[in-house]
């Protein structure tokens, strides 16, 4: 029976993978041991690891890895903490194939630590294109994979273009649609009242009209996420409307964005908005599904966002080159520019859905090529 | 004035960066920040750090990363570390732009560290290929660079597929081809008698006919080294020839490797063998332009025995798919084989010169190229 | 010149050296290098860092360190991570002598650091009993010292009763003191209003009665922070006086503690409580003395209350066992018991001061003594 | 059942523990979990692992630990990276008790892995005097220890004057004494002429006399080491004994004790030395049984050499204030008063057995003291 070792360091790779880990735990020539790491583990990101083991899952090891401080030295520093660490855990268990997911540090950090112990390693969502060091890291990891499980055609083809062969490549889709498809197939769930009892900030009327702020650190940018921040929420109070802001993911930068909507918290006089740490995939479909407008930097309103048709304003070079649907305007980080473009959005309502990442299928998918493929350890450039 | 930090890590890396060292150094726009770190560091691998020295160059920091075991989970962590280790001495040195060789563990733990600090990231030997992991390194650390210094147009136009833009590839030759023809160009100087008291074993002729062997261990063969090196070792037994024996560099596996010449040494009679624990470049050199036959898996009678016209064969897998010239034989791990391969190139001799890896002035061209440059911090593919 | 290198990890440990960090700069015959590492770094923890190069001192090294989870592992691996840090950073400063505070895991990350480079070892608060692991390792740290300022006269005796020389023990008396000190005698300024303005929750008026709260977890009672801090403000709301309450330290633990808090002040009526990150020394020295009463579990209560003379109550095991004073009540975590010890301080109101921990001077006596000793660095127990 | 988990770094601390592992794993309410890491792995220290495994023992877990260099620094970082990967392996285990032995900087490691993760600690060794870093790290270690099993009764009396509770502390003699004892009881057996086939020179007899050289750098005394073991080895020379000269342990200078050696065996003619790596203590104890002299800094002259009754020579500060018996003659570093002192040695011949350091049967009572004791997690000095 095939060992498949998956490694999941945050809220947002837990949904990117989700299905696919019901699907690889599900078939019987395969045995999944899933790895918890980095925020993931951590009460101030939410405790993922906790609705981890209430979706069913067991994880067969907890590896904290992050450096406190998220510098872009401590990000560093947690990458070379995480190889550590990993590195021993994979000691452990041995795996036959780990499947590492997205661009994160925690998927470099995997990666390095499968590559170098001669693990065969399989790659979730790569060949896609964004801005900051993700992209970097997106291809490097590329580099490194024996198979490929891109999300989107050009994303496929990119691979290919880079050097890897043909024969290792499966457009499958991306897992996370999987669960957004049955999300939506499931609909008609509201997803509050019950929700404003968890974060801070007042109660507010789901069937009125609102906005979802997410909006996460550039790396390479760092430095900036402060104004950033202040920029977009500046924006949305002017426009009066309630809002839901999510507070950023663990990176380089993340405490300037925390400091941020902090202050602005603080010191501003804005009653109709409220905080939360995260939210499931299942509780961010369903208030996308209801949103008037996702304002930020996330990939959630291209990707989910398309599928969902929700409409979406996306602030600056994060998302820069990622395929994208007619739901999205894409602004600079000016308040102005940014209250302009929620207007038009607010003006235009829903869009039809664009299943341009996926049909729904992408964890089977995945979990059948991981039982049956045969992939070669020595890697060797195509050209 | 642009400060250009270099990690140097293992005396194969002092040598492919050395001459580019030295034009950094004497450029009044540059100031040079020389680290030196890992095998470099030990007294069991020579102490490359005093020969650094002795050439003019004061290091800025010293950095320990070896985690002793040399399996792969200690090269994982020994990436990490390095990785932990190098970016407290980026935040320390401030680097406008950091360069690094090759494709050791070392040069992958330098890479991450720049990339998550922000730092331009310039890269020498990209684009080539070979077996092992470090196939994956190298290419993993293109997709990182900023800047690439390809020694070869087969690597230029490789970096170019990857998807990195044109404008950032120089075609600058290999710097270790600079020594290598200035050692030509001052020929005539015999690298013994002095050479034979260091080392073990007995002293021989120069003038008479000898080979050179300097096998490495495989890291996608982790297990075999001691197998394979025996192998060659028998081979060259059975030839009666004196051998010059070189001790591996440090890398998963390399244990191996040692404990079969430790064993051969012990238990053979083998008097005509002298074994060594590494050459600067400069008596290598001298010894390659007199050796009868160069015979392992170093990639030095591939690229420096081109521009030399050493007879060399070259076993096993590791150099697989580099470019070569005529001068090379290519055999499996089978002493017959081997033995076979050798005495074709004594009947040949020596072969005319190959300037396939440079002409000698890529040291300059790199450091004018760092002068100048206006490296792009974002990176983005090109397609 | 000597150089006297010393590392600040926390809020607390900066107010429990500064004035022999100023008295160190001030001699002629002393350099000081001053680290800053762990949570004095964070922007979470208040950024002491930043107060700390407003009072005039420039770091020469900074120190991320902590791995983040807050968990008995994790605090594990951060003394192992600072461990690993501390010991490049000595080797680049070359420290005559490395003088360290108190019994925290940066102490002990920078005590083994110093001890294994062979660089003389000088203690600050050693020979004093507490609970939690610091009681181990305070006194490991003293097997380690080579030079002992200890704060009070117990603890001088306990030191010599271990094994140490008393020719190497200086009683010094405590250098928070020296700030308490200077504070009460320029006493009468006003801590706020401007101090409202901070932290979150309403204003209150300092002329009327309140209290002050500030407990920390028991690394030994892992996992009962939550239930800790619950009962002492619940305690607190029952009398229903307004309250100053205070964040945890970063220990094994303090996300729990947090936690507590959190949830209290999400869930309960309590708008006469106002949340605060730390406080500069000054601050809450001249809080505590216009406070009603001091809870918690905080030395701060017995040490620098001891020479303020405010009312405390102390809560729980972490205190047990140092010497205190006539301000003290302790009591268990039970929010009746806690709640009939603060009536009874206020029945009884101020104390007069008792200079049990020192009388302002120590600063200028450790300096001294650092700038004369001639440690002797083989160690060996008295008997 | 009781997990109790042992972690062996090094061949010296495998034969101070043996005897309690075989009687921990005898035992039906104990269960062992023997952790294998640092030296103990390593080819180049004799692969002690393999050794434990052909005893029968099933490691749980193996550490790596030695970070490359063998300087001050890297010894520290060692320890720290010790820490960090001890603490994952206590989190995977969950052991119920840790056992430690002894002072070596896996020891420290292994001990602060144990107590910030609260788990209960017992020592071996403690209380013993000696000269290097050794000294303070085994005080250290008992301030951090729950059970204190000294080898003998000065150093039972020492750990209570510490501070610790009598109760704690139980005097069960050396379990390096049972391996010795039980060797000594099955006397006659010849170590060679198999034991010559190992290590590098001739074979001798070992009817006649010979001596045995085993010295260890002095932490304290970095950079002396070479200088140190050449005057024992021309003292040695000059007396023109046979001699069995051991590889020293790993420690911040061994490199340089070993490049002593390794000049020596190069660039002298000594043909009746032999070199090895490292014995079992088998081997050991009956080669010190017809040892004429045993010379150098190991503890092994002075602790086993009592119960053996064997001539030795202490050569340097090393064991400085070690009780010791009748068979110990104490020199300093130079190679005149070495070689007087072995003649002297030579006269005089065997001593009579001394056992100060057990009667052989320190592991049983270990194991029933684990087995049996109620660890008080807090610790309070009793002073």
């Amino acid at each position: 029976m095939r060992k498949i070792c998956v490694v999941v360091g945050s809220r947002a790779n837990y949904s990117s993978i989700k299905s696919a880990l019901a699907a690889i735990k599900a078939r019987p020539d395969l045995e999944l041991q899933l790895v918890v790491g980095a925020s993931a583990l951590l009460d101030r990101y939410g405790s993922v690891v906790n609705v981890i083991k209430k979706d069913g899952f067991s994880p067969s090891a907890s590896v904290y890895m992050l450096v406190e401080g998220e510098t872009p030295t401590t990000m560093a520093k947690s990458t070379g903490l995480g190889l550590m660490e990993l590195s021993s855990v994979f000691d452990n268990l041995k795996p036959d194939i780990v499947l590492t997911v997205g661009d994160r540090f925690e998927t470099m950090a995997t990666t390095l630590a499968a590559a170098y112990m001669n693990i065969p390693l399989a790659h979730t969502m790569g060949g896609e294109v964004s801005g900051t060091i993700d992209e970097s890291i997106r291809h490097a990891v590329t580099k490194f994979s024996h198979i490929h499980f891109p999300a989107c055609q050009d994303a496929a083809d990119r691979i290919v273009r880079m050097g890897e062969r043909r024969e290792d490549v499966f457009l499958v889709g991306c897992p996370r649609i999987d669960l957004v498809a049955e999300i939506v197939r499931n609909d008609g769930k509201d997803p509050g009242p019950e929700l404003f009892k968890e974060g801070v900030g007042g109660t507010f009327d789901l069937a009125k009209p609102f906005v979802i702020v997410s909006q996460h650190p550039v790396t390479t940018e760092y430095g900036e996420g402060e104004r950033q921040i202040n920029e977009t929420l500046k924006a949305v109070q002017e426009l009066g409307l309630p809002a839901i802001v999510l507070w950023p993911n663990a990176d380089a930068g993340s405490e300037d964005v925390a400091r941020g909507i902090r202050k602005f918290r603080e010191h501003e006089d804005a009653a109709q908005f409220h905080y939360f740490k995260n939210f499931p995939l299942e509780t961010y479909v369903r208030l996308m599904a209801r949103a008037a407008c996702v304002i930020g930097n996330s990939s959630a309103s291209i990707r989910e966002g398309a599928y969902v048709g929700v409409p979406a304003v996306n602030v600056g070079s994060r998302q820069q080159g990622r395929q994208r649907g007619k739901n999205v305007i894409d602004v600079d980080h000016q308040r102005g520019a940014i209250a302009e473009a929620v207007n038009k959005q607010l003006e235009h309502g829903r869009y039809p859905p664009e299943p341009i990442y996926g049909d729904g299928k992408a964890g089977e998918r995945i979990a059948k090529v991981l039982a049956e493929c045969r992939p070669q350890l020595q890697k060797r450039i195509t050209y």
